[in-house]
């Protein structure tokens, strides 16, 4: 009876985390997609919502680590409850590091006159900040409906936004290489790309976490992935 | 009696782990001390060899994580063992992230010419490398001494390998100023900086990781840090 009783709690808990998750999800997805937004329209003050929306997306990750510490301890979940407990953990730390990677992104756009940017690196831009959107919004998708082929679609997929980020990086240096007086601006704008490049990443770990919680086992084989550094600058 | 038995079962997995921890924390920093040497010597070889290091990283992470899953879900620990065993896990997963950046940075070094560089950024390069060789080196050390005022005095002396970031950036952008021909290599060293910095960044979760699991709670406070895009750029 003992046991049945911690099953239900322990059901319920989950049930709870995977709410808590669930508004993680919404608050990362916010962002990225406000990104978009100002990257597209250039307004600052979009920018700034996103770099102050981090410590929103913070506290939730740290409310979930201590209640999944605190339901595995108490409920003493069986391997299954417990993979999925970790799982996510897992999920929740990813999701804080592409708030903070959104913040680093949103920072130097607060202070970027949109005129300056060329027309190719500004559709380059909106074009990968769309299509990690895309990554992120399809993951967190999967997870909801526990859809592994999704989630392996998705994973698969990132090779798409290396490609992306090797040919906008073409274009931000090449830019840089005609004029020099663009270079502060021109870096700024490289580490946007290969900060859109990480979230990506992050998306894809999600995927791997999905994976893990639904399968018992990982993801095998080496995820396609295009050398984007060799491709840049060889 | 069953109690006592798992009790003891789960403190002898827990030695286990701290042993496999140890062996990764040395796989770290043997990588990132080859990175220091790779660094000062200009010798492709060992940049070489850092890039090939990964891969055991990898591995010995998953087995860590998996050996947690493992143990937490046979042994049914208390609170405080859990607290510990998540831990590692946050660790391990911390010192692979380090083994991928470390990677990243030995990728360009495997190409670069030594002699193309100017004696600030060789210089530059090599005292970040250390100081950030340092910081992992003392983190692991309290890690093992399980000594939290060490662990604090690693996360409160970030600040230091951001000021390096910063001074090592405004180098590397003034040298590509004055050469556009230098700018790919130029870009190439920015991205070693800051990767170097997010070790640095990773070493200082780990002494909040070590924090957590001595005292039971997170280290409050806002980590000194100096924002280095804004001193670059601004």
């Amino acid at each position: 009876m003992l046991f049945a009783t911690r099953t239900r709690a322990f059901a319920a808990d989950m049930r709870d985390l995977s709410r808590m998750l669930a508004d993680l999800s919404g608050l990362a997805k916010t962002q990225v997609a406000q990104l978009v937004e100002a990257l597209a329209s250039g307004d600052r003050d979009i920018a700034r919502e996103v770099v102050r929306e981090g410590d929103a997306i913070d506290s939730m990750q740290r409310t979930i680590d201590a209640r999944v510490v605190e339901t595995t301890a108490k409920r003493q979940p069986t391997a299954v409850g417990l993979r999925e407990a970790l799982g996510i953990l897992g999920i929740a730390n990813e999701l804080e590091r592409i708030g903070d990677l959104a913040k680093d992104i949103g920072k130097p756009l607060q202070t970027i006159d949109k005129d300056e940017l060329t027309p190719g690196a500004t559709l380059g831009l909106r074009q990968m900040a769309s299509a990690v959107l895309d990554q992120l919004r399809d993951v967190l998708d999967s997870l909801v409906r526990r859809d592994v082929n999704m989630a392996s679609a998705v994973w698969a997929r990132d090779e798409r936004i290396d490609r992306l980020c090797a040919q906008l990086s073409r274009e931000l240096i090449g830019r840089m290489t005609e004029d020099p007086g663009a270079l502060t601006l021109g870096i700024d704008l490289l580490f946007c790309t290969k900060n859109l490049e990480r979230i990506g990443d992050h998306a894809t770990n999600i995927a791997e976490a999905i994976y893990y919680i639904v399968e018992g086992r990982r993801l095998s084989g080496e995820r396609p992935k295009a050398d984007v550094t060799r491709i840049v600058l060889e």
